[in-house]
């Protein structure tokens, strides 16, 4: 079969990243935004969504793996946790490995991401019958501004770059809801990009929490090939208390997960020298 | 400024990294590969080697320092250190931060990469007129079977991939060669491509170590934004003994480094599942 390469310029990094791709297998133009994919000789199939490239088959258990389990090992006893984007299931299908989680809700704007990750990426969707499992498209901004206070343990934003939809959720006002909606033990994560290229980027993020009331900030760094830089990371965020993890706990669960452990997780707490420099935090 | 963007598919991988371009500042073509140096708009200047990237200004810093650093750390007091290629004197650099390093030599068989470094990344050469330290522009394999059995406490192999002149670098004769230079201590150090992408390239370099007499191996991964995927990894093996490093020195060191601290080799150290799998190994 014949193959081309896909290349995606980020301009804000200076750099790019590619995949050899043999044939585009669908698109749909939703009311917010375009989503593509394509078939690649190597990484399995590729979501894009304006353009951006979302995940591969092959390497986002990296992403999704990060965005749930090392917030759900810092919490004490996480039971209800709210998921913001996420639209392609897979955070949503980490989430639910923790038997102690009652209750995940989902809620991404546009159901055309689930619809086309249920398609493409279906082993993501494999828990969405769980009982657990709550699955809303509506905007995430509103959802979270009409939780009820002190409701949630846990909050993911899993969203899309700070542009076009997601723009609304890396300011004050969003993390303001999530800080409202969450017990006083709670526990905000969030996908904040390439803590080479985008520090900027997770500095202006932590200040933004901060101003919402949020008072300790961890960045954890992990590699994620299909995002630019192929280096990404996850800021989290607490109302107090730091982020030693339930590590005993993260060891012995033995979660099915393919780059998550304890080690991992302990690993991914060491700031490196220059992004503590950057952040002016440990 | 035009700019352009410059991209490099790797065929191994089905993956390509690309940066923006202002111009091209220098090239040539020496007996044993091309060299070209770009300028770019994010990450300072860029080596091409044979079209394959070498290193920017802006992120070689995390392989030159986990190419020295952790294997420094895991030997009890090194003093004799050999650098096979690393012509761009970059892992040198480290090497002689550490002060009980008595002699660091450095063979490469291109001494163009060396005159292109100090062109067009001085700051890497910084300490080539350390009086520690010994630049040779030679053949690394014939330097490794000729090096006196037992004389060296680390060898830190800096290579290109295993193809073209690197080829000689990844296979049971070299390795046997520097089983025999190192001391009972010693410890060896390789360059091992992506730990997702090329994990198989990963096994074959340890099976060609354990036939040369290495009993033991670790495989550390760490982000390099301009390789392929953006992840990377080194290899260690050792004679005899684990991996357990000083870690007290490492923290008390103190060395000027962005990306290496004692807490970072740890994490560096926490073998990731799917990894462990595919090596059969912790």
């Amino acid at each position: 079969m014949e193959s081309m390469w896909h290349y995606e310029n980020f301009e804000p990094t200076g750099s790019a990243i590619g995949w050899r791709v043999t044939r585009k297998l669908d698109e749909v133009q939703t009311p917010f935004q375009k989503i593509e994919i394509f078939e690649t000789t190597d990484w399995g199939n590729l979501m894009l969504i304006d353009g951006a490239v979302m995940l591969t088959t092959r390497d986002n258990f990296l992403y999704h793996e990060m965005m749930s389990h090392p917030a759900l090992f810092t919490h004490a006893d996480p039971k209800r946790v709210v998921i913001i984007g996420g639209g392609d299931c897979g955070t949503l299908r980490e989430v639910l490995k923790h038997p102690g989680v009652e209750k995940a809700v989902q809620c991404d704007i546009d159901e055309q991401v689930t619809r086309m990750a249920e398609k493409w990426f279906p082993e993501l969707c494999d828990s969405n019958g769980d009982p657990r499992a709550e699955l809303l498209f509506d905007d995430g901004v509103a959802y979270m501004a009409n939780c009820e206070p002190g409701s949630v343990d846990v909050v993911i934003v899993d969203s899309t770059d700070p542009v076009g939809p997601a723009e609304g959720l890396f300011n004050k006002a969003f993390y303001e809801s999530c800080f409202l909606a969450l017990k006083d033990d709670g526990v905000l994560v969030q996908q904040s990009e390439s803590p080479l290229a985008l520090l900027e980027l997770i500095r202006s993020m932590r200040t933004e929490m901060g101003k919402a009331g949020f008072t300790t900030f961890k960045t954890l760094p992990f590699p994620q090939p299909c995002y630019p830089t192929g280096w990404w990371s996850c800021t989290l965020a607490r109302k107090g208390g730091g982020f030693d993890f339930r590590e005993q706990a993260a060891r012995e669960a033995a979660l099915d997960t393919k780059y998550y452990s304890g080690d991992v997780h302990r690993g991914a707490l060491a700031t490196p020298p220059f992004v503590q420099q950057a952040l002016n935090a440990s």
